[in-house]
C-alpha cells in the first residue's frame, strides 16, 4: 500500500486542496467536506479531529479558516502518514497523531479544544461482515463503539466549545442517548440526496454547558431534481458552493 | 364549568365532528387532528388513547376508520365526561375511562392494544409557572412525566403495535431515550409551520418487536407561503385534506 501506484490525488474545494489517498479501501466523499464546512472556528482557535483519516475534513477547514489550529488523530498508521503528507502539501496548520482514540497521549488528553470534530464510521463493524481491505474496513465498519467516540469527544470540549458530528440518520437516537447529561444545546441539520426524500445523514452540533432546548433544522438537499440524471451531479448552488467553492455551512434555526 | 355556556361546541373535520370542550383552559387544534389522522388502524383493531381529553384525536381516528374499537383515559373528570358526552353525540365506539394514567384500572391492564396513542403535555409543569386554570394547567403543563407516558403506553401495546406520539420538537431526545430497549422501529415525522422553517411538532412511531433502523422522514408542512396572511389559514392541500376531509396521515418512508 505504500507505493504511489496505490494512491490518487484527488482536487476538493474546486482545487483549493489536493488529497493524496488509497485507490482502494476507505476514500473521502462529500461528507467530511461538509462537516469541515460546517464548524464556525474562529482564526485562533483549536480544534480536534478524531479519526481523521487522510485529513479531508480538517483540511477543508483550516483552508477556510485561516490561523486555526487542527490537531487530527488517526489508528491507522498509513492513513496518518497520508493526512501529515496532505497536511505539508497544502502547507495547512495540522497536526496528525497516530493513535487509538481510547488511548490518547498525554499531549491530547491534558488540552481542551475550542472545537471537536468527528466522522465515525457508519457501521458498526460487529453487525456486519468484513471486507478484503483492512483499512475501508475500521473506516466504514469502525472497531470503536459510536458511544465510545462521543464519550472521548465530549471530554475533550473546552468550555462553552462545540461537538460536531457527521452521521447516518439510522444511529441520531443513539449519538443523542450518548450525549445525555453531558453536552446540551443540541442541534440537528438532516441532510438529503433530494428535495422531499428522507435524509439519510445528519450533523449534530452540541455545546460545552449548553442550555437551549434540542432544535431539528429544515433539511439540507443535496441534489436538484427529482433523480439522478447522467453524469451531472446536479448539486444545489449552495452545496455547490461548499464543496467547490470552500464555503461555510451554517448550522442554526 | 359545568353550565353550557362555559363550553363551546366546534367542527372538527369539515363538520363531521362535533366536538364539545371547555370555552376556557386547555382548547383541541390541529395537533389531535393530525395524530388521530397518522394511526393507519385497520377494522377491528383495538385502540387506546392515553390522556384523551375531549376526544379529539380518538374521534378523529374513528372516524375515518370505522370498526376500530377506542378506549380513551383521562384524568380530569370534566374532560373525560365532555368526551363521552362527545363519543355519544357523534355516535362513535369510544369508551372513556376517568383515571390517572399511572393507575390504571384493571381492565385497561389486563388488555394490549393494536395501537396506542397519546398528544401528552408540551411543556414539564414543574419548570413552568401555573396559570389560573387548574384544567389548563394539566393539560398543557402535565402533572406525569413523559418519560412515564412513554414506559405506561410501550406496556399495552400488543404484539407487532404500534405506539403513536406527538410533540414538541424540543422534547425528542426524551422520547427517544424512554423508548430505548422497549420499542423499535422507529419513524420520526417533523411538523413544519411553512417550508423551509425548523419544525416545532413531531409525530413518532414505534412498534412493538419492531427491528428496522430509526427513521427520519422529511417534513411535513402546514401553510403554503412564507408567512401568515390575514384571516385565510392558507393550509397545504394535504393538510387541508387532513383537518376538512379527514383523510389520513401516512407516516412512510
Amino acid at each position: 500500500m505504500d507505493g504511489t501506484d496505490d494512491l490518487t490525488c484527488d482536487d476538493f474545494l474546486g482545487g483549493r486542496l489536493r488529497i493524496w489517498q488509497p485507490r482502494k479501501g476507505y476514500r473521502a466523499g462529500v461528507d467530511p467536506v461538509l462537516l469541515g464546512a460546517s464548524i464556525a472556528a474562529k482564526p485562533g482557535q483549536s480544534v480536534l479531529e478524531l479519526g481523521c483519516g487522510v485529513g479531508v475534513a480538517s483540511l477543508c477547514l483550516a483552508a477556510r479558516v485561516p490561523g486555526v489550529s487542527v490537531t487530527g488523530v488517526e489508528v491507522q498508521p498509513h492513513y496518518a502518514d497520508l493526512a501529515r503528507r496532505n497536511a505539508r502539501e497544502n502547507s495547512a496548520a495540522f497536526h496528525v497523531i497516530t493513535a487509538d482514540l481510547r488511548a490518547l497521549p498525554h499531549e491530547v488528553r491534558q488540552q481542551r479544544f475550542d472545537h471537536v470534530i468527528m466522522n465515525p464510521p457508519y457501521f458498526d463493524r460487529l453487525a456486519g461482515t468484513a471486507s478484503d481491505d483492512g483499512g475501508r474496513d475500521i473506516a466504514l465498519g469502525g472497531g470503536t463503539p459510536l458511544t465510545d467516540w462521543l464519550d472521548i469527544g465530549a471530554r475533550r470540549v473546552g468550555p462553552k466549545g462545540y461537538l460536531t458530528i457527521i452521521q447516518r440518520i439510522a444511529r441520531l437516537p443513539e449519538v443523542l442517548s450518548a450525549l445525555e447529561g453531558r453536552l446540551g444545546s443540541i442541534v440537528v441539520l438532516p441532510i438529503s440526496g433530494r428535495e422531499r426524500r428522507a435524509p439519510e445523514l445528519f450533523l449534530l452540533r452540541a455545546r460545552q454547558e449548553g442550555r437551549a432546548a434540542f432544535s431539528l433544522l429544515s433539511p439540507l438537499t443535496m441534489h436538484a431534481g427529482e433523480r439522478h440524471t447522467g453524469d451531472k451531479d446536479n448539486y444545489l448552488p449552495e452545496i455547490n458552493d461548499i464543496l467547490r467553492n470552500g464555503a461555510g455551512l451554517p448550522i442554526a434555526p
